[in-house]
């Protein structure tokens, strides 16, 4: 019988969803010397935590962060909140000596970040983020690929991340839905928000980035504000575009926006070795595009492989049907739960650690920084 | 609060996983009256009885199907085994008045079907086929666009379910996991494990198929069975196609094998109707593909339609995550269960039932009898 | 210099057009013994043959066929007319020693073909039939893969070729444009307009049909005739679909229709085989699918060749342009005119032959005799 | 009869083949005022140059351009030559009062450029440049839903231009076939030979680029170089990729480079616009998919438009062949002479003229030099 690990999750909004469902899965699929026990989450409005936790099977609520943490019974907190509150609440934790799983972005800028290293790296708390695109199967099999030596020097990277759902002028920013139109809120944009998410899958698929060269726009430059009530400039980037050298030698190019019609969630990256190349697109995440320069010659093309097979070939899916079978979005999470219990079993760690998670952070930084400035930009 | 529904189930395979994990999940997602609740899983073995019960959180094991069938805790039967026990069970479950949720196909033929048909219709118990096909939320729409009168008459229907799993002549036929390739287990190879999804689906797109004309093949004629021990003649069909007319005047060709190298679970149908085309397809189950000809006609063309969006517009899909992230195979099972509850709920029964199902099973008598005959059959 | 080959067409429809393209092209691009010369174009419309001859550069016109035949200047005579002129002009033609290129399908019906295999041998001049879907480079190239070997064991093949151009009722039978649509001048409707292309390629790929079971309709039973103004019965099939059993013991299923929403000209087949399938789709020609067992298991996947390699790699296209540059429909016939001058100056004649396409013709037959009698019938 | 329009091609590589085959075909498919002739062709090699005459008909060669030029019976000049020729023989082409038909990129720089815009002004010669992709029948239905209004505010538009054919260290530079990786030859790489083309079009499609910012790379630094047998530095960029805003307020990102393996002739475009996007490969030319934002929303999807259909509904398409057959690369070389003539019959020249293309040019200097000082350009 696994061992439990008590969870306290703090917020409850589309993530708060996402990790519960996740920990309430992993066992099923997994064998694993832990399992997860939801044991509280917290909200500050009592009757909506409540109907979370009813929802989810959470066994209490809080209503303060600070009275969650400081419980005996929590092993692990797991912060969901907007991206303003992480630093405060990580540090809280660690201070408490509790494991932290937060969501990404790890914080509002390189600095909180690095406090929040410094605070899980002192207390010796095991931490990790949720960046979890990482973890859909052919993601990590593109990973397996380059590690395995196969697509040679790498001379581009190419990632976007496109979404439409900002372009009505009529959506308000601000508040429990919309906080990631809120710069207060969220810190910025679609750079924290998605190319984050980019930046980091690019990281540890191609190694550091050396400079940048960005450009941001704001479409939209006021939006009522649901706090105030009031029609209020808009702070955040509606769009960002990154020029970037890697470490590597490699070229890049990123981009994310909230204005690209047609595409809801269409997460997308390619890269370009010397022997073979690799791409991927979120929008059919089952699916690894692949081609190989070592076949023969008139057979060479590029293959849509279907990551659904079992006998150790494709990661994460003997645990789940048959092949041919797709699983979903949600299940990077359940991957991403069952590596960090693993991680704890083993003592190695599953990555994105907060240091991790810190490196994606500068590169944003220097992205906004480029922007503003109009310059090309060294990292960290 | 829900009201609990406690389920036993008899079998614990590959469905007896998949309708456990939709038990586990589906009141994190969909808001019921009624909460299912594992009380009991049986297996003529109790290790692996308690092993499952113990990964998917089963109350209590049972080795005797009678046993489980006659506990008063037990409110509905779900029956995973193989299909030449479906009978009995069936029979046995309605006169105890409990709810069945069978696995497909219904029974061995269709003398089977229609006695499970009087038992569960006499004994007044809720009834349902796991033909799980129809709820991935891309089918369900079809079946909506369809029910709107959107592609007018139907001239054609296809259909095909191909499969490459059985090539090697090394595979062995019976026994626990490839019971399947028994023919005294499973009646008969492909059409009754394929082609049965292909006709439900069909029957409840298009309506009742009135004459079939088929083939079937047997490529690999002797196999180990594992239960003898012995090289045995293979009595199921490897492969079968059949062609159709349905009531409703419109052609049709169905297909299934095992042996086409290169599919895993494709499972593929396609519509033709006077004013627009529908078709689909398993191994990116979660897209419609559209055409209408009402479009503007320099715009007509195939639309890939991803059937995630919110706001009602896309069937099932406000209960999972957000616009453009993709559910899987499983939550269809999800899904078959919410509309169970909501059926007894409502007191208007989820399809299929029994009874519907009986009819699939007649045109799958229908299509063994005509590769027998070389003739064309009448169904029923 | 290449030794002209002069040409007189008898035809200036569609055909044609595309016939006269590829004579005047393929001297730009292959390098060949012959060059055909547009010696004469015969139309019983001489303003239309003047203006047919004007745009294609045919020297002079002709309006009564057996006066081209007689022609001392000619030496090959291309039949682009109506099925139900091609015995006639075909046969007058070997009598008077001209080489003949005649449009497919080779005759009405078998009997026919019989006497036109007969004799073109008896009179020994080359001959060939435009089943020009031979040499799109993809479809030449499925061929090469397959006699090399790399399918193994055939189990399946499957074709169909889908229209929608005639579901209007409005739209009228017989006549110059549309005489496809009338029995008397065409035969048959899509059994031999389009299933031949399909029955061409599959014989050519797959080896003999053994037998078919089949089933015509014709969806709309009257329509206006353009040669006697008056509404009249239909006598075409508007969709055929048939079962066979080929000689190496693998299954098929075609299908074809003019009926299907959405579908200009969706010919695709589909071969599994033991060890590799190939699949193929004329709406994206330069195309070819490709899925092969042997690779590496984790990398398996279907493949989609752009067939526009140089080097030798890909038929036909070291002639064309440069890699990654499509060439369309138009090509196959070019390819066509090369391979049958070649077949000249080398003295090995490229295919189909007369006798070639009279299998094909049988195979008509035997789906449209089945197709009557409700029953398998043997070809040939 | 159309009138004749004297053809005088100056070089015969890929491109005076492509040419050639355009000037012969175009009047077989278009009605046109007027029809050329090929009357000479011009190489510094006599017997090269005889050769491509006797393949492609041209009445005769020169061997020195300026003869070709100076010769009465030549209407128009085809520049066909390496870039660094451009300009010296169009100023001379012009002088002698000769239409000029150029191939892109119109000069090896603006300064070029420019000269000869005031050059063919001043003769008030026709003049247009190659930018060939415009009039694949896709791009131009782009343009046209474009200017219909159907997109709204543009926000977002995107450009890639990618092959694979350099990455081989023993590969050299220079010469005839190679003079695309010889700097004095070409003037720039990837820039003025493939990124020219994503530039044409996107000013044609969305109007000018305001400011830029570039980054360039060449990835193997030495190759030897086939006109001195030395290896020598590589002159040229291997890739290059830019950030953009446009002077109608959207962004831009464009990457072209040779060194992404997989990708033979990968061009794609996507624009997002407020109310429809628009994206294009040229790996399937025949196809546009588009996005409407105004589809009855459940519908929502991108469609795959098969641009081949008639009645004027898809430009171009008329001339060819019957709904649902492909056309291929070479066809917009047809097009563009189709355009030319009909332009010199209307007098409303077809584009891009040389001051249409110099525009493309600005933008390349401006990428080149913005790639050199790591800053932010203002074109023009």
């Amino acid at each position: 019988m696994p061992k439990p690990l008590n969870i306290g999750m703090i917020g409850y909004g589309f993530m708060g969803r996402a990790h519960s469902n996740a920990y309430r899965r992993v066992n099923n699929f997994f064998n694993l010397e832990y399992q997860p026990v939801l044991k509280a989450v917290c909200a500050r409005d009592a009757e909506k935590a409540k109907a979370f936790a009813e929802t989810w099977g959470y066994e209490s609520i809080e209503t303060d962060w600070k009275k969650l943490i400081a419980r005996k019974d929590i092993d692990a907190v797991d912060i969901c909140t907007p991206n303003n509150l992480h630093k405060e609440i990580a540090l809280a934790a660690a201070a408490a000596g509790k494991m932290i799983l937060c969501e990404k972005p790890l914080a509002m800028n390189s600095e909180e970040g690095a406090e929040m290293v410094a605070a899980v790296e002192k207390a010796g708390v095991p931490n990790i983020v949720w960046y979890n695109y990482r973890r859909v199967p052919a993601v990590t099999m593109a990973k397996q690929l380059i590690d395995e030596g196969r697509l040679g020097r790498i001379f581009h990277y190419r990632a976007v991340f496109l979404q439409d759902w900002t372009i009505s002028t009529d959506l308000p920013q601000g508040g429990e839905a919309l906080w990631r139109l809120d710069v207060n809120a969220a810190g910025s944009g679609v750079t924290g928000d998605l190319l984050a998410h980019c930046i980091d899958t690019a990281l540890w698929l191609n190694g550091s980035i050396d400079t940048v060269s960005a450009m941001t726009e704001t479409f939209i430059k006021e939006r009522k504000h649901n706090l105030t009530g009031k029609v209020e400039k808009v702070g955040i980037d509606d769009a960002c575009a990154f020029l970037a050298r890697f470490k590597n030698g490699s070229l890049a190019t990123f981009e994310s926006t909230r204005y690209a019609r047609g595409h809801k969630a269409l997460y997308t990256f390619e890269i370009n070795g010397e022997k073979a190349s690799i791409a991927w697109d979120l929008h059919d995440l089952h699916r690894l595009s692949y081609f190989d320069h070592n076949d023969e010659s008139k057979l060479r093309a590029w293959r849509s492989i279907h990551v659904t097979d079992h006998g150790g070939e494709h990661p994460y899916m003997d645990h789940w049907w048959v092949p041919g079978l797709q699983i979903g979005y949600e299940h990077s999470f359940v991957h991403q739960v069952a590596d960090f219990l693993e991680g704890l079993a083993t003592g190695k760690p599953a990555g994105p650690t907060f240091r991790d998670a810190l490196e994606t952070q500068q590169v944003c930084d220097a992205v906004l920084k480029s922007a503003r400035a109009g310059s090309w930009e060294k990292v960290g």
